[in-house]
């Protein structure tokens, strides 16, 4: 499913074929937790650039239910979205937003953020819950520790996603879904050198690096990028979970990465906050009042191309749903600009200088 | 600017024409108080079959100000629709939503219901402001009294409409800018025919009902209607201010009305309540949790044609801002499909019996 097309240093150009169609990487994955990705039509998207969307099995399965997406003919018809979807797991949701969550070899237990409802997440469930979704990609079931975990904890962690790993490897057979395993270990990189060795020998058809972006400071990740990817198979996608900011992007794209996911782009647009090539920019700022420019000059969105930062402006000021919407939307065509822009500069051997290029940019700015 | 065309008893179908385009009546206006229809993209709102829509005098010179708009190029540009707007004067507002309202025959003082700053409106002032915003129709100020109002109150009311309508006329130069007149006189028609006398004396190129719907019952409306609309001239359009409800709107066209306005499907879909061709269905209701249907498969709307009511329940169940923007589009879409299929029914000398089906598919379901 992956073609591994071009080298510029680490950087790679690539495309992934899945049943729902393809997408050239590296790739940024607008979040779609609750089977839209907020404010934004399917359509919209498509406006924007996104080729492949992600959805959450934790949220999904509390509500409305995986059973029901199935019984509707999947994810992808009742969100009306046509191109791949990648799933997580619900593993970083359990640990993240679940209440009362009691972990054992056999699973997770713990309740509903929405309502308390007692739930249980196996490695079997969770890959019954993405068989039930129709997703095109689908992650096996992890722990995730805290990125300011001890040894103990962690290798802890990392014998158990192993062992969840293998059962969801044994208990997949959706055809078509691909199944990507998760590497953990925080920055210790001695024990992610040791998961990832099990993992491979698994032969999962891609692998993920977890455990990133989850308190360790964006520092620490910067410098493990590179050794945790190279210790991930050559000819298989990777993907970086839950990252980040558009200089994470390029970080994880100059040590090897493919693929990305975040809400940042979407939340900071209902936020009004935006992402531009010459930094960001927050639109409820006063000094935007009666600026007749639009938000970026070089952005080619439907936001850019029609309204003004004075608009912009004008409806976060007056709470109104559109700003949130146009916002996200130049935000994720944003991403998906700079992830095309970036699949050129290594399709042109020039990633380093594109990478210092946009770094310089940003700076000068701030 | 109006060419009436066809005239099927009391009904008639006509072309309003502006310097941004035309439209053909009777036409419903989809609202967009603050420089934006609630949650939608002009796009969207060609998409649902909008030819023309309505600004609010009074927000927006509260917010973000007519001269900053001015300065931006006027309202079409702010806002990014390119075709006709028609801008209220501010005077029901000023009645509805002002604090500490003090109304001569100078005009009204208040403070705003935003931050309290006072602020006056004057016929001339509420005539600078819609040229500022660059309206295609203007409205003259009025003093909108409550539908209970004794009839001591409803004479004052008309006695200073119809001195602020001349002021208004008297000041208003803008070039291609139509100015109508509003009749007042709550469902007395001895008021309403005075009124509408000294009005029409006036020679506006349109002229408005209001002080509908504003407190009495739809029966009383319905009963003054045609009456009043009687009262207007034959070869200008007729726009009954502020209603209503599908029901409402047929009752108009059947009295001779050529223009509407309301913000109900627009905030009744924000509420997850969906008008169809068989009636009102409420979208959080659990019977739609696991339909696979359309919200309405008589419908050609986006959101009919690409989502199901069990996608619909959900985003509102899950507080999706998709939720409100997909219901919002089918709402004004159903009400501009309703007036298009009035048109094509006065056309043909047949809306009686057009009117007659609709109001027997409504309560059949009910």
């Amino acid at each position: 499913m992956f073609t591994l097309l071009v080298h510029d240093r680490s950087a790679r150009l690539g495309h992934v074929t899945t049943p729902h169609g393809g997408f050239d990487t590296p790739m940024f994955m607008p979040v779609g937790t609750q089977a839209t990705v907020k404010g934004l039509t399917p359509e919209q998207l498509v406006a924007a650039g996104a080729t492949i969307i992600l959805g959450n099995t934790y949220h999904l399965t509390l509500r409305p239910g995986d059973e029901l997406i199935r019984n509707l003919g999947g994810l992808h018809k009742f969100m009306n979205w046509n191109g791949p979807i990648l799933t997580d797991s619900g593993g970083y949701q359990v640990f993240s937003l679940a209440q009362q969550r009691k972990i054992t070899d056999h699973g997770a237990s713990f309740r509903s953020h929405i309502d308390g409802t007692p739930l249980d997440l196996t490695p079997e469930k969770a890959v019954d819950i993405q068989q039930n979704l129709g997703s095109d990609i689908a992650m096996v079931l992890d722990e995730c520790p805290p990125g300011d975990a001890d040894e103990t904890t962690l290798r802890a962690a990392v014998r158990r996603s192993l062992l969840w790993a293998e059962r969801c490897k044994k208990h997949q057979s959706r055809q078509g879904q691909a199944l990507f395993a998760i590497v953990q270990g925080s920055t210790n990189l001695q024990i992610r050198t040791e998961c990832a060795r099990e993992l491979v020998d698994m032969d999962f058809p891609g692998y993920a690096l977890g455990g990133f972006s989850v308190g360790e400071s964006p520092e620490a990740m910067h410098a493990a990028l590179p050794e945790c990817a190279a210790l991930l198979p050559e000819k298989k996608p990777r993907y970086l979970m839950g990252v980040g900011r558009p200089i994470d992007l390029l970080v994880g794209i100059a040590a090897g990465i493919d693929m990305f996911d975040c809400v940042m782009p979407s939340r900071s647009g209902r936020n009004a906050q935006a992402f531009t090539s010459d930094g960001p920019v927050r639109m409820r700022n006063a000094v935007h009042r009666r600026d007749s420019a639009p938000l970026s000059s070089d952005c080619g969105c439907y936001t850019c191309a029609h309204f003004s930062r004075a608009y912009l402006h004008h409806l976060f000021a007056a709470d109104e749903m559109l700003g949130p919407t146009l916002l996200s939307w130049h935000n994720i065509a944003y991403y998906l600009q700079l992830m095309a822009d970036a699949r050129a500069a290594i399709g042109q051997g020039r990633f380093a200088d594109f990478h210092a290029g946009c770094l310089a940019r940003w700076n000068a700015r701030s």
